[in-house]
């Protein structure tokens, strides 16, 4: 275990120092990222990270809200944070070598009328243009209703990725779509690094825990509560044997909007490639979307395939 | 210096093990990414690498055709390679430490009937996916005529990027625009690793080195020299005050058309951001693709801006 007390690290050099310097010491270097104002889903992705391969393991959370991943038309001015409160809760955990928290990460010398998103420059130039898409898992899903988002997500970890060189990566499969977006990333262009997708955490009413929950009303908070109640409802029906996408996707829209919500998206898809299908008949996870009040909320469950 | 006799290596971990086992023993890892082939131009990139840094260097050199740079209706299957040869030319600089020759580099389920490259399948599944665009230095020049070609090329390098993790990596100046293109994702995507532009180095008569000379006929040979002859006479022109980028271009292009040649451009455009200039009141570059017969052929020169 590390010291309790984790380094704050927010020069790209100086974090790239520290963690070969880690290397050099025989460490594994594992690295969580993360956008900031911490719940126990992310410490669960800290401890998973802890407990990684077969060696001490440094742990480096990145704390670093993407600009690049957001539309104009999105949260990134509402996006909530707390720098102070976040490493007070990842000392506590005493599994937290260093924090690295960039105050930017893009070469940007302005910004034009007509981004594409809450980074970009219009036209060419000096400023940043270099993306990475993954260009059939970045379709459909939370690809259709931000059209940038996996593009600046893939591109801002492969930016970490250089910068920690880590030998371990963790992402929360709350993320399903992203979690193998990152996974096909790392495939495709033979990045020395292990991916460890973590499972869900969710409050003890069930409610997936996120960082935006907290923008949630009382009675927003309740409504949204359709989500895991459908999901689940849906893998009891899927382990009873209904195995036809289409009604349980139709019976997850009838319960969100029942209860209020405005759906996004509902989805039915083979794990690893995220092609939709018409039977569960292989390993299958059903995604959601949907807004409650001004806050988007997703969720999800892996379905085995009925034997 | 390393032994004579460089290390082939055919297998992606191998190549991995083999670099971190020169780091360790505080060498820095140079590659020289080639597509075989080779000729003293490339000879001049060993050197180069060979003699970068303050420290001791093992120059990796990398030889693989990529595919998904190439689309379907060019010349893939006419790219001209002799493996036996080119390692023998390595072995006798005597500063090659590893020739990197995998014998494919991506994961492939099938090719499809629509694919943009020689690489593709087309529609979604389990095959590669992941492309990085330098999105607007690949646009114009090359990009125009080639449209997969530079987003291969950005792939296939930050491939042997991670494969290899160099500490430093030289391209020729020959291939002007993709130089500047990998310039720029390192310094987008934050690779570790500096990049070495290398001079151009030309046969005795003025012909730019590359490997696609072998297809040149004599005489077809004799008219490409129009190239280099065209570039020294608008180098000139721009040393004696003459700054009107079009009335240079013209001139070209009317040269290499009276040699027979088919211009595919002719573009003066400012050395980083490749963006054309109207006047040469900066540092800029000249950059030529022509046709010869069936061979594409490029060239440039570098100017500076008068004083």
């Amino acid at each position: 275990m590390a010291a309790a007390e984790p380094e704050v690290i927010r020069d790209k050099a100086a974090m790239r120092a520290w963690a070969r310097r880690r290397r050099a010491e025989g460490k594994a270097v594992a690295l969580v990222p993360t956008m900031g104002f911490l719940h126990d889903g992310h410490l669960s992705l800290v401890a998973a990270a802890a407990a990684a391969g077969g060696q001490p393991v440094a742990v480096v959370v990145s704390i670093y809200v993407n600009p690049s991943q957001f539309a104009p038309t999105e949260d990134l001015a509402t996006y909530p944070s707390d720098l102070a409160g976040d490493i007070r809760k990842l000392a506590a955990t005493g599994a937290v070598a260093a924090v690295f928290c960039p105050p930017d990460l893009y070469v940007r010398p302005g910004a034009g009328a007509a981004s594409a998103s809450c980074l970009e420059e219009a036209g060419g130039g000096y400023g940043h243009e270099t993306w990475i898409r993954v260009e059939h898992l970045e379709k459909g899903m939370c690809g259709s209703s931000r059209p940038v988002f996996f593009r600046g997500v893939a591109t801002v970890v492969a930016k970490l990725f250089n910068i920690v060189e880590p030998d371990v990566a963790v992402f929360g499969k709350k993320d399903y779509q992203q979690w193998r977006v990152i996974c096909r990333m790392v495939r495709d262009l033979d990045f020395a690094i292990q991916i460890i997708g973590s499972e869900i955490v969710r409050e003890a009413d069930g409610l997936a825990m996120s960082s935006r929950n907290v923008h949630l009303s009382h009675l927003e908070r309740e409504k949204a509560l359709s989500i895991s109640r459908s999901l689940v409802n849906a893998r009891t029906a899927a382990r009873n044997g209904n195995n036809h996408s289409q009604q349980i996707k139709d019976q997850i829209v009838q319960t969100l909007t029942e209860a209020g919500g405005q759906v996004d998206y509902v989805e039915i898809v083979e794990q690893e490639s995220l092609v939709p299908l018409e039977r569960i008949d292989r390993p299958a996870v059903i995604c959601v979307a949907a807004w409650f009040g001004k806050v988007r909320l997703i969720d999800n469950v892996e379905i085995q395939a009925p034997t």
